[in-house]
């Protein structure tokens, strides 16, 4: 029989990516379901009744959805963050669970630099502002978007720095960016940190006063990964006591810090009104389209590469 | 009897960038007089009477300000672009008019990009934007600036092609940019054509209907050079026509013509509030520092290589 590969995206691709899913799909010989703009967890329990595969994106896949879904046997996140998905319950039922990674990454990195130049140039507020030229920028974490930031880091003239203890020496010298050999260093040597690190139980809370102090003068984070692995509490005693501390993401802190921080420090931060580092339509066709041969892959061909709950 | 040097600047240079300035030309035994913020011509002419040369930014140095300085044997534009002074009466008064090419072009470019991300992400509005990786970047001249937006353009790995008639083929080879024959083939190839043509009698208006209407679909227009260059009645035809077109400029077309754009057009323009492509602590400081060694070098070893009015 036929396999039944659910598309379930709460915020939906444009269409033209919606379309181009549904054509790998269908031209697999899949029975492709579309549910856009749901609500609630309702219409997506009702759909896996059926699916025996699903892409997804931020949409919520926790142990009461996963065990809605009896012959679900793939969940693909078309996307690199797969923490809305509760893994471990997949794996206990077998589900296999992947992302797309490296689909969104370069999405993401033109954002790191369209906020720091608008940063740099006070928010094109017509003064005098500065450059991102020469200034080295910090790599915290060396996947797919760290590479990508590396990459264009190089037309600005920055020297690249990165630290990801995952990541074998000959990824860094291909790059031609320098491993330095703690975080420490990192933070130590980098006028821009940029964060590629996972929300996991190492990383959350793990950026805070500690690594944020021993940026140089006028140091600036930029976080387009997730708002968990910062320690708030800290980002604030970090902005009392370094008043040139810069911080710019398009995930903002949690409304309390948020709003401290807006009211305190608002020419100090840029933050974008929601996550919005791998929305682009490049970024969206390309996580889409990986994702539906990542499913097809699966089913014809026993591939596992980007399984994440092996 | 020791050079007065006046460094007269209507919108000041940073107070390091000035101090800067300052002690290069009393190492050089001259005397400094330093005329900030003043309003109206007199200030102007007042300092005029005793200076031997200047430098100036944008301020305006026309037939009257040239008649009101005896001693003047040199004036230096700490920037590119000179249009603000009267270069045929300061030749014809024996005044030498040198500009500091290349000082700026960093920030300038730096300028572009930052505008170039910021429109591709919505202004940052949070829904899903495009990418600039890959598409076709053209340089409508290919002077310092065109050459700094060339190098960032391979960081994000976009084709550059350039057209500029005053060029050497090797310069172009030498920077890895093709180089088009016509300004029509660079405009039909181009996603993104960067304006970085002087304002000369040759190129004001030049800037229309012919030329846009070749741009490709989706097709930008980036104008960090000058807005006279630019005829707006076709700029406005273009938009009409064109409702794919978008048009980022640090300097805004004349008030009549910005108010219509930005009523009919606002979500495919962007404008930056004043003219700051070249506005950076480290534009400000190379380029009063190139002034000032200029003019130690014009009096001192006869150095006349960035004289425009020969």
């Amino acid at each position: 029989m036929s396999k039944t590969v659910l598309l379930a995206t709460e915020k939906p691709f444009s269409a033209s990516a919606r379309n181009e899913v549904v054509a790998i799909i269908e031209q697999a010989g899949y029975k492709p379901v579309v549910l856009e703009s749901y609500k609630g967890k309702a219409p997506l329990i009702e759909a896996l009744a059926s699916a025996d595969a699903a892409i997804i994106r931020s949409d919520i896949f926790d142990a009461e959805v996963l065990g809605a879904a009896p012959n679900l046997k793939l969940v693909v996140r078309a996307g690199a963050g797969y923490d809305n998905i509760d893994v471990a319950t997949a794996k206990a039922k077998n589900i296999a669970v992947m992302n797309t990674p490296g689909q969104n990454a370069n999405a993401v990195a033109e954002l790191v630099f369209g906020m720091m130049i608008y940063q740099a140039r006070g928010k094109f507020n017509g003064k005098t502002g500065s450059e991102i030229r020469g200034k080295t920028i910090g790599l915290h974490a060396f996947g797919a978007v760290g590479r990508a930031v590396a990459a264009i880091a190089k037309g600005f003239a920055m020297p690249v720095v990165a630290f990801d203890p995952f990541v074998k020496p000959e990824a860094f010298q291909q790059a031609g960016v320098e491993a330095v050999s703690s975080v420490e260093e990192l933070y130590r040597r980098s006028n821009f940190v940029s964060l590629h690190v996972p929300a996991t139980a190492e990383t959350k809370n793990s950026i805070g006063k500690k690594l944020l102090s021993l940026l140089p003068q006028g140091g600036t984070l930029i976080n387009t990964a997730r708002k968990e692995v910062i320690n708030e509490a800290e980002l604030l005693e970090q902005f009392e006591a370094r008043k040139d501390f810069r911080y710019l993401s398009d995930i903002a802190p949690t409304d309390a810090t948020a709003a401290t921080i807006k009211e305190k420090y608002a020419d100090k931060v840029y933050f974008t009104p929601v996550k919005m580092g791998a929305q682009t339509e490049e970024a969206n066709v390309n996580a889409g389209l990986a994702a539906a041969r990542q499913i097809v892959g699966f089913f014809e061909r026993g591939e596992k590469q980007f399984v994440v709950n092996k």
